[in-house]
């Protein structure tokens, strides 16, 4: 083994947040601008959301949706239309007032006085106003829809607490925005795009979610209906994943969107919106990271095999370069998990351990070593960054198949590793939820006896609206608990509510959340 | 011919500028979006703007550079270190100075005055000196170089004037900045992406483009060297289509991009950016439409082929569905241009004739109509965008191959198409570019005496700089002429300057320009 140190300078046991930072940092994934509640995605962090871009836009693309863009800008007036909707948003808004510079005397600048806008712009914090506007012009009859839209972009909500890619001030996500017929069509297509996105975070992400409706007190500013998935964080904490709104006719009714019906007569429509963000990759890290670093599903690694060479930096190094590349092209040319494999062939000067441990915090599927006896021998030296250590000897775990064993199954390996980082979360995750709690007092026992990192519990209630809801809701504030979702297909209820001991409805989840 | 109206409202010989508005509105490429200078890009102008940033980025890849993402908003301060650079754009910042809105008490919202921000942050105009903050980062020795990075981002420049695609206050597009050990290094990169653009613009946008140096007043503000890819447009002005700037120490000085040499010592890293934007689709629709709107060249129309079975919009249609489909899946599994031919079956409510004119004037390279009849005679109908009317009938021009043969050649007619763009483009701006004008007088008399379109003039000058300089700005101004560039792989001057008459150093086009 080698000096150089691996692990990351925390673990996750000793301080779950200290390590996610760690995990960011020494993985090179992103780092602070200097811009409050801005970060640098490097280009390792944006390499996997251009990954995550590239599978999810298909999926989009594949269920009848078509990319558009809209201005960064919102004119303020647009955001007096919804009530809600404002009252959402308004307190975390950049507002631009001015469209020029000039010196101040001092030798600084300040926004000139003399170009003061009119009506000041909202940096687009979500764009259902603005769409809205476009939907309006859009749609005039029944044949124009469904209009099914979606937008990549960046949006700001000025966030007072910040951490990387979970809250950001400004973060880069996708929003679909869709205009329907009926309450009926609408209502489908929000589920539609929720289990798009179920299906893209474990299939993609290898992120196990709960797919569920959103109890009142969570929805979106001006939604009818709020769906998410959840996931659990390797501390028991919950992310929210991704969200798939129905709106009703509330943004149709603020924007106009109208349209001659079949039968006759004018319409609004039913609008859906639906996002998720750079927040996923926080997920992934929190999911998947481990005390040596991150560990990247293969699907949106964007290296998914590394092939470092132990170079000695002068010419003796073709022949082993020449040995690498040979395995480079194999690779390159054959598919894993329905694409070509994705092989980075790293020549960069630096000591070979440091590099090893480098694409280890990384979280590179696959990192292969080729020494110069290896090459004599005909074999490569295998890490599978998902069974780094060997178990029973502590020591780092490596195979040495031949190169044109390497090359033959290279590709059924990493089709194992995608499935091997789904099923440890999945299991870890389920093993962390409780169940049989039929008590707030139980519920509040459960979270202050189970040490750090408690979990989840499933309990049931009675979906308490008005006074009792907000007695519900200050509940959970006191102990800094929240309820995830009810989810989509649990067995009915058939208890009794935790915070009432009446009949219970529906099935919850309730977790501390990102 | 059909009765329904296939022209667009205005011809290019009438009334240029209206026939790019038009061509624009009725080809459903883009709209104003009611946001002062922001426009709103509908799905077809997206979908060609995502194949010109698909293309492009595995260009900019295959170059070496990785994509990272950096912060939307830039502190004011930032800007104040590079003089020539906030010089440049302090006149059309976007500046966000509050990060909150609150109840103005009258029904509406306004800036909360307790949440303005300590220093102002702009909205970026371009990258560079934030970029150049992370720069200084991660360079810290000679090992870190080249550090070649790319973003695609949005960017603001509050423009006065706008024009859609050309010139919007808000614009999508890809920004590349690297750091190099050496000047030599920089200046050679510099080069290296500006045959990037050259390559990208006549390959893919089937763009005749002229690759040379900017004279020193129209540098880049901050820049020791700006290059461009320069068009021709049919009303004969040029668009700048791409910029790759030599930045000298100037940005790097600025942001402290420092690194210890090989040989010891602490230097400057000499930094290069490049970018190109949306402006691109305006100079596709602007050198290929005609009067019937816009033709997209096959690399990069979203769909390549367009397939229309007459419907009559009951069950009797599925034979006919099922027909056009067989003709679908056949092209979808061929190669086009290196790529699986894009097919798009249209089956949306809607006339049949105003379907194929919708198509015509969106400029998809080839539309296939197929009847009852069609599918009783084993043929289609396939009328190419690039040969829409028969020169000698001023009929409507069409082909009707066999099902089979349409599957078979299609192919190689996309090819073709490209091949014929491009040729005409080509055709069109030599037969446009007078040379032998050896005065100033003589390029004024040309401009005033060739009509409405007049194209360019190839001259030579002597390089005048300073006040000599000064006066040839001056000159070209009152004429509202520019000086385009100085030809990368010109034939060496042998002339006179055309303002001083001394002997010249170099050629330069001179033309009007967007």
């Amino acid at each position: 083994m080698s000096k150089i140190r691996h692990a990351l300078s925390v673990t996750r046991e000793a301080d779950f947040a200290a390590w996610y930072q760690a995990a960011i940092a020494e993985g090179q994934m992103a780092e602070e601008s200097g811009v409050r509640g801005c970060m640098v995605i490097k280009p390792w962090g944006y390499g996997i959301w251009e990954r995550i871009q590239r599978l999810l836009n298909d999926r989009i693309k594949a269920t009848g949706h078509d990319n558009a863009y809209f201005p960064l800008f919102i004119p303020l007036s647009n955001f007096e239309r919804e009530a809600d909707h404002v009252e959402g948003f308004a307190k975390e808004m950049a507002v631009v007032t001015h469209h020029r510079l000039i010196a101040d005397g001092k030798g600084g600048l300040i926004p000139d006085p003399e170009a003061k806008l009119e009506e000041p712009l909202v940096v687009r914090p979500t764009s259902e106003t603005i769409i809205g506007d476009a939907m309006a012009r859009w749609v005039q009859s029944w044949r124009d829809l469904p209009l099914k839209l979606n937008q990549w972009a960046n949006v700001v909500r000025w966030e007072m607490r910040t951490r990387m890619f979970l809250r950001t001030s400004e973060f880069l996500w996708q929003e679909g925005h869709t205009a329907h017929a009926t309450p009926e069509e609408a209502k489908e297509h929000t589920l539609t795009m929720l289990e798009v996105y179920r299906a893209m975070a474990e299939e993609d992400l290898a992120l196990p979610v709960i797919a569920g409706e959103k109890p009142e007190h969570e929805r979106f500013p001006g939604a009818v209906e709020t769906w998410s998935i959840e996931a659990m964080m390797q501390d028991g904490k919950a992310l929210q994943a991704g969200t798939s709104h129905y709106l009703g006719t509330n943004f149709a009714k603020a924007s106009g969107i109208k349209y001659q019906a079949q039968e006759g007569g004018e319409q609004f429509a039913h609008t859906t919106s639906w996002g998720v963000s750079t927040r996923l990759i926080g997920g992934v890290i929190m999911a998947h990271g481990d005390d040596d670093g991150q560990r990247v599903p293969p699907r949106i690694a964007p290296w998914q095999v590394v092939i470092l060479p132990m170079l000695r930096g002068n010419d003796d190094d073709a022949p082993l370069i020449e040995y690498c590349d040979g395995l480079r092209a194999t690779l390159t040319g054959q598919q894993a998990l329905g694409e070509p494999v994705r092989v980075l062939l790293d020549t960069k000067p630096g000591k070979p351990a440091q590099k090893r441990w480098d694409w280890v915090r990384k979280g590179a599927p696959i990192i292969i070593e080729v020494g110069g006896r290896d090459m004599e021998n005909g074999v490569v030296t295998l890490i599978r960054r998902d069974q780094l250590w060997d178990i029973e000897t502590g020591k780092l775990n490596s195979q040495a198949p031949t190169r044109e064993v390497a090359g033959q199954t290279i590709p059924g390996v990493l089709g194992d590793i995608q499935q091997a980082l789904f099923t440890q979360a999945a299991e870890r995750r389920d093993a962390n939820i409780a169940t049989g709690i039929d008590s707030w007092d139980g519920v509040v026992q459960f979270f202050a006896n189970n040490g750090k990192y408690p979990g989840w519990v499933e309990v049931q209630w009675s979906k308490p609206t008005g006074d009792a809801l907000e007695q519900v809701v200050e509940k959970l504030k006191v102990e800094k608990l929240t309820v995830r979702n009810v989810p989509r297909d649990a067995t009915p209820a058939d208890g009794t509510c935790i915070f009432t001991g009446d009949p219970a409805v529906e099935r919850i989840y309730v977790a501390r959340a990102y």
